[in-house]
């Protein structure tokens, strides 16, 4: 019997926080968090020889379907972090990826479970994943992926907040499309200021339903904050579409 | 007679362009070239023990007036950059501050010239620049400094495009004002996709009239654009103020 252990597949780099990843208060954005992950995977399939140009010659891309982020502290501008990544299991439609962001000292301050699928560019639709692009990271074949959580939606008899958005042309990134931490500054950015400064994001549950587009979609960011349990529900639309729907669990600051 | 290298100087660091910092084409926007420039200078002055907390306690702090932008090329998604920094002249109100953008064996890709003026916190009036946060640049006393170009700005009969944009709350950094890369991004985005892509940015002037504020300001964002010379001419205002102007110089893409 060989024991692999599941460190072995982990893959790691560092990254010192600049001023422009991060929020009023010093602290990076949960949309930079993101950012981060995304960063530290994409270096990871470098390393593995599956890069974006590999990946499509299978005919698609891998595409984000949930997050879910647990913070425990979130990283202070001019820190150096260990982001950390593992393609931990998968099964013949679902990629199970989870992230890791903690101090040189190996403390953890976030850790964010992921689910992609991969798309065939040409139908948009969702399709098999390919053998080739799973082998080389050595990760668990499995029957069911973990769930990364359920998301409570938001319903017809809740109070909104809501504002709309334009995407702009510098939205969009080198990976052409409308870079993810966008609709995390959307969906926070309705709940304003005051409500920012006072709050604390513990966890975050987020699913990805249609993307959006720049020059096409006008973006509608509506929340539902329940003051009791410090639980907010978000929604993006567009033109009467779902994009995205997201919970967030809050703590008040003393 | 003590001859003192100007590259003595002179402060540099490495910098790997991530995908979130690009454009899509994969280039590095303009405005991040901005933050990067501010990253090197704020590590130069932490370097020499000149971080805000100490500028701060002489009841000021510096603030940005001009940037004159020179684009030979701009790093790609995946490069390892140098980015230096100097505090190449001042008088008693003016410092005069140099950024160079290069790859590893030395080629430039964008110069920066820049003007910073120390202001007084409580009265928001320009004042003397304290010697004490200046002497550590080991920078050079002149009459006058040098001038990094004049604008030419927007005339009443001018066809102009416009949008508006409201300043969001992850518009503030942990320098606790609207990041200066936003300005660059309102400017542009009212010139679309088409124009972007079709065109390549060789020069920006870019002058700063009044801080914009969050929460309070809706962004008025005009632009000129002058086919002939591939010049446009771009204005930033907020309830009839005018906050930011700048020129741009264009080369038009086979």
């Amino acid at each position: 019997m060989v024991v692999i252990s599941l460190e072995q597949n982990e893959y790691s780099m560092k990254h010192t926080v600049t001023y422009y990843e991060c929020d009023p208060q010093g602290n990076v954005t949960v949309g930079m968090l993101i950012n981060l992950a995304i960063l530290v995977s994409e270096k990871q399939s470098d390393a593995v020889g599956l890069g974006p140009d590999i990946v499509g010659q299978f005919g698609g891309g891998w595409v984000i379907t949930n997050y879910n982020i647990e913070i425990t502290k979130l990283p202070k501008v001019g820190e150096t972090v260990v982001l950390s990544t593992r393609a931990t299991s998968y099964n013949r439609y679902f990629a199970f990826r989870e992230f890791w962001i903690r101090d040189q000292a190996g403390n953890e301050y976030a850790h964010i479970a992921s689910i992609f699928v991969y798309m065939d560019l040409t139908t948009r639709k969702m399709v098999q994943i390919p053998n080739e692009i799973l082998q080389p990271f050595h990760s668990e074949e499995v029957k069911r992926i973990p769930r990364v959580g359920k998301l409570e939606a938001i319903t017809s008899e809740e109070l909104l907040l809501r504002q709309d958005y334009h995407v702009r042309y510098f939205d969009i990134d080198a990976n052409q499309h409308v870079n993810n931490a966008h609709y995390f500054d959307w969906m926070l950015d309705v709940l304003g200021e005051d409500f920012m400064k006072t709050h604390r994001l513990k966890k975050m549950l987020i699913k990805y339903e249609l993307e959006v587009r720049y020059g096409k979609d006008l973006v509608t960011s509506e929340v539902a904050i329940d003051d009791a349990t410090l639980m907010t529900k978000h929604r993006i639309g567009t033109q009467g579409n779902l994009n995205a729907e997201a919970n967030c669990w809050w703590e008040k600051l003393a």
